[in-house]
């Protein structure tokens, strides 16, 4: 952080291997507190705890509240055979949502709260709790609410908005098909409009054209939106949205086939099917009709020309699904760690320091290296969530405007909600994994959570957005530069358009010059800020990700159109430099991340919370360093020295969050019943 | 470090980029065909298979069908509730121990196969079907069988065998304890000798000395072999082994409490449970005296003097569950390839190369980029399991001599298997988990095996030895070069005995000087070997990999020494360098698989199998050199061109694998009803 501006330099020349091993006075020292110029700071736990909880502290209150009350669902999980616990979470989400916990994000004049950010946080909160009950409430007020609230009008509102906030109306999300997850532009079930009937004609075209995984749809749902591709007098439009009436009394509605999609690896509690439509006839006002509509006599409006782009405006108003799930598998992250930080405290194994006791498992070099990035990166992300959670309350809240620049800033957050729902569930996957083998053999008894936890945060890195699609996402963005034909283009459209139009200023803007022109905004030093900065100075932390992440996104760039250039097929040229295309996306999350981190910090008033929350943006942003730091050695930007200073830092970091990591665990406010673990938290 | 003067300076200027892109030759090229110097090789998937299946491969294909017969095991696990499949498992393990394929492993005259590698294999086929019935088969007959075959002697033998062998006669291994899982040498149980009545008392001490975790234990063993500190005339002589009934006709036996363990993320077709003594005795002769008796009059004796050492050659002798393990987390990684593989040739998404048809997923560069390295690492990871495997059943089958060489031997072995077993199985946690990524949300349906894969194999990392604890095992062997105190020596021990007396000849080991001299056995070019030769060129492959073991080791001995001479306390000293431990003992290990696998290339006469395992050898090569890159650029053995260039080559050696990708699998030899996934394997 900025304060350690007293960090000393790099040591130069190449250091004795020494230093590489212990601190560089080798005085024998107690734990964290092995570096005398800063005292071990004393962690406030219920000020950090409103730090993290944010604006919106009493909402979280009020779920861990109710979370506790049912707590449990947590046994029931395990206890009740798969029918009755998914109605045992259909009755929980019933009963949260008459806490008004669940409808925040829908208008107060049907019931709701009124307030999108406040519908974030209340749902983040959830994932401390039985995950499947988080994925209902996903799918009720998310996606089947979202979806009427957003696709449609006044009519869908008055119809559907009160029932649905209640539960007493139970829909789903009827988009995903057994043939088309990712690609949903190519979905196979086709909408006719009967101009005759004053109907739309609903059909599942071909043996992979069903309606597939669709949370609620086995059991609980009466209604579904599909999406389709609509049709009118013989020319197709694209994807739109339909109110179909699934279920009547419990079973299927004419024409409609249902499939239960059977045992899955986690989240049992949520009723996941097939649907078939054979000729279900809805009417022409079932349409979601906000960006586009049909008149009676069978004639196609809309104010968005392009098909295209027309289908990812609409996708764009659900972007909400996936700043929840984000923020869902963060907080997942939370539950983890809490117990396996805790057990390390408790844990002992092998005399270590002593010849008498054995060592905590948390005094472990080893043990710290695995936990405490993770710890820091929990952090980091979740500041960084609370700014995308942010932009799209913003968004959602009339408070971006309809011109070019509110479309760019709706664009920056669709990347920004893709970047960190990746990032964030992929961090879940691996800290729930680490904190599973942390806690050895008692990790895998289900009463101590990993269970559950692992079985039900497992599809949050492929549903709502298969991580890697994401990431291709962000990447367009940046290539285009959000250019208005963003949304427009497929991945071959991207490739032709970089190669072809945007290379030369993506080109421009990332030449070595402007890099360093870019960086010096940061870091004020000559084109050596990287040698003399140190290496705790945010500042240097940033410019190096932003180097990394322009460069990364100029090398795309040139490649996509000197394969071109070479006569290669498009898509051939796009798959061999995928991998970097990957790459880009990651380093411009990571880079949005560690800044939510940094400023987060830099506007925290002057106390010990703040030097600790120091010391773990440091340890978060020279892990991040450290774990590319072939990609940076590769590019000029870090020294062989340099790069031995970071992990020897990091080290020394761990050693200094050591005696806090308890304090850190605490902060997250995890209701004690959804740690269960009774033999490991003691 | 001295060697350090010869690293490249900061690349200058920036090298030419365009490099990195494409291959040398911007022709567009057919998958697979990119270099008109190799013709596309066909494989032979027969021969392949015989190839991987070796000497056992009668075994192997007893088993398949086995596996084949009892596939509805896969749905009960699924279907039954847990008191019903622990039942079922139990069944399908006697079931399969009549036809002979459980017992390989035992003498002949006890109705054993009398054939050590024969059990290995047959034990690593298992993993291709249900875990939980792998898990019993290695409670019952490996560590229980295992315990009594090994610890006991003659009477022991004719007392159990035949009946444990045929499965009448079940039994557990009462090793673990709540409060000791690692540490086994701190064990709480004690067995008091009582001359007068000739009998050991067994008794569990304090609240977290009771076993464990114990398979079997809850519900079907009768007998378990239980680890307990021998205290004969007050003098305690360390953990021991006895024979102790402890269920009969279904109820615990007098003084015997069982509780069982629960639910469990996985493997719940076994019955874990916790045991505890209250004075149980049992006869004199129930000690498994192999390596240690107890008198009638009570008079201790051993021909192992020290107990350290006495106690590790008592656990040397199960080194067979380790290398069962091993062998089952990396059987387990080809179901999920075979799936995720097969999936990627079927499933197509998105237009990439063609206007009008979708792109199959194997076909892009980042799905290749994912899977195929862990596909090569897999076979890598069974040629180095046939290895340990074959030196195993070397050392059970009177091949190995009882001298000091045929010490060194015993424990080069356990520290292989102790390497083989933490990489395959955090192997196989990664590929699981890479492979249901990789297809989808259909992943995450039961009935497309991941969800079993993964929740049975997560306890891999963990079980047999945590993976951390067992890589600090192989850096120990490493640096104390396998000496005679190695066994005897606990954490502190070590880091007293390197700091002391072993330091100076790993230094001396591992002087610059001596490392050239050993790589320069493997590449007789001059000092800049690491220059000079091709990267696809094993002996420049091996010896990065030795340098790099070498390197490490050097500098964890060094820093061990320095810290114990700056005075610090060894247990902390050891704390701050045991990531440098943990990497010494991996970057050992990867340099003994890559061995087998290049030894293994080698050996095979010419053909396009030949060049298509060469090509996956490559692959894997190059990336664990990738992936460990930023030490050898640190460590001044990689230049940043050829660290570019490596990586490109793994992009171009993926797209040379790609049309051999489906015979890759199919040589696994995984029966097709192990696959299930009815939908996405086509």
């Amino acid at each position: 952080m900025a304060t350690d501006t007293t960090a000393p330099a790099d040591p130069a020349p190449e250091p004795p291997e020494a230093v590489e091993a212990a601190p560089a006075s080798p005085v024998p020292s107690a734990p964290g507190s092995d570096d005398p110029k800063h005292p071990q700071p004393a962690v406030d736990v219920p000020d950090l705890r409103l730090l993290l909880d944010g604006k919106y502290a009493e909402v979280r209150d009020l779920v861990r509240t109710n979370l506790a009350e049912y707590a449990s669902i947590l046994e029931e999980q395990e206890t009740l055979d798969r029918e009755a616990f998914r109605e045992r979470v259909k009755e929980v989400v019933l009963e949260m949502a008459a806490t008004g916990q669940t409808g925040m994000g829908f208008p107060q004049e049907y019931g709701g709260g009124g307030d999108v950010g406040a519908s974030f946080a209340a749902f983040e909160t959830l994932a401390f709790g039985d995950l499947s009950v988080l994925v209902k409430v996903g799918v009720q007020f998310g996606l089947f609410g979202g979806a009427i609230l957003q696709l449609g009008t006044q009519r869908h509102h008055d119809a559907y908005l009160e029932d649905l906030v209640t539960g007493k109306l139970m829909g789903c999300f009827a988009m995903t098909e057994t043939g088309h997850g990712s690609n949903v532009q190519a979905l196979g079930t086709i909408a006719t409009y009967d101009a005759e009937a004053r109907e739309f004609v609903i059909t599942t075209t071909g043996p992979e054209a069903n309606k597939d995984y669709i949370g609620n749809a086995a059991v609980h749902a009466e209604v579904a939106v599909v999406f389709a591709q609509l049709e009118v007098g013989g020319q197709g439009h694209g994807v739109h949205a339909f109110v179909v009436p699934i279920r009547r009394g419990g079973d299927a509605a004419p024409g409609v086939r249902i499939e239960d999609d059977g045992l899955k690896m986690g989240l049992n509690g949520v009723d996941n099917g097939k649907l078939w439509f054979d000729g279900v006839r809805v009417p022409r006002e079932a349409l979601l009709n906000r960006f586009a509509d049909v008149s009676e006599d069978g004639t196609y409006t809309s104010d968005i020309e392009n098909p295209g782009r027309r289908f990812f405006t609409m996708l764009g108003t659900l972007v909400q699904g996936r700043v929840c799930v984000g923020g869902g598998g963060i907080n997942a992250s939370k539950v983890a760690l809490a117990i396996a930080v805790r057990y390390g405290l408790k844990r002992r194994q092998f005399e270590a320091t002593s010849e008498t006791e054995e060592e905590l498992l948390l005094d472990y070099g080893q043990h710290q290296r695995r936990l405490f990035p993770l710890l820091a990166a929990t952090y980091a992300l979740h500041f960084a969530q609370e700014v995308v959670a942010g932009q799209c309350h913003q968004a959602f809240s009339g408070e971006v405007s309809d011109d070019a620049d509110g479309h760019k800033f709706r664009r920056e957050l669709e990347s920004r909600a893709a970047g960190t729902k990746a990032l964030g569930t992929w961090h879940a996957t691996r800290t729930i994994q680490e904190c599973r083998e942390a806690c050895g053999g008692a990790g895998y008894l289900a009463v101590n959570r990993f269970t559950a936890l692992k079985a039900d945060t497992d599809v949050f890195t492929t549903f709502e957005g298969d991580n890697t699609v994401l990431l291709q996402l962000v990447a367009k963005g940046l290539l285009t530069d959000y250019s208005t034909e963003f949304e427009e283009m497929d991945q071959l459209g991207m490739v032709r358009f970089v190669a072809g139009l945007a290379v030369e200023t993506v080109v421009e803007r990332t030449s070595v010059h402007k890099l360093f022109e870019r960086v010096r905004d940061l870091l004020p030093g000559g084109d050596q800020w990287d040698q003399e900065a140190g290496v705790l100075d945010s500042d240097y932390q940033l410019a190096m990700l932003r180097f990394r992440e322009e460069h990364i996104l100029g090398g795309v760039a040139r490649r996509l159109k000197r394969g071109i250039d070479s006569g290669m097929n498009p898509g051939e040229v796009f798959s061999r430099v995928q991998d970097h295309v990957i790459h880009a996306a990651r380093a411009h999350t990571e880079r949005l991340v560690l800044e939510a981190f940094v400023d987060k910090v830099r506007a925290m008033p002057d106390g010990d919370n703040k030097v600790v929350l120091g010391l773990l943006c440091d340890l978060h942003a020279l892990s991040l360093i450290e774990a590319d730091r072939a990609w940076f050695m590769e590019h000029g930007r870090l020294t062989v020295v340099r790069s031995k200073e970071i992990s020897r830092r990091i080290g020394s970091l761990c050693r200094r969050v050591r005696p806090v990591a308890r304090e850190l665990v605490d902060a997250f406010g995890v209701p004690e019943e959804m740690l269960r673990s009774p033999e490991l938290i003691g």
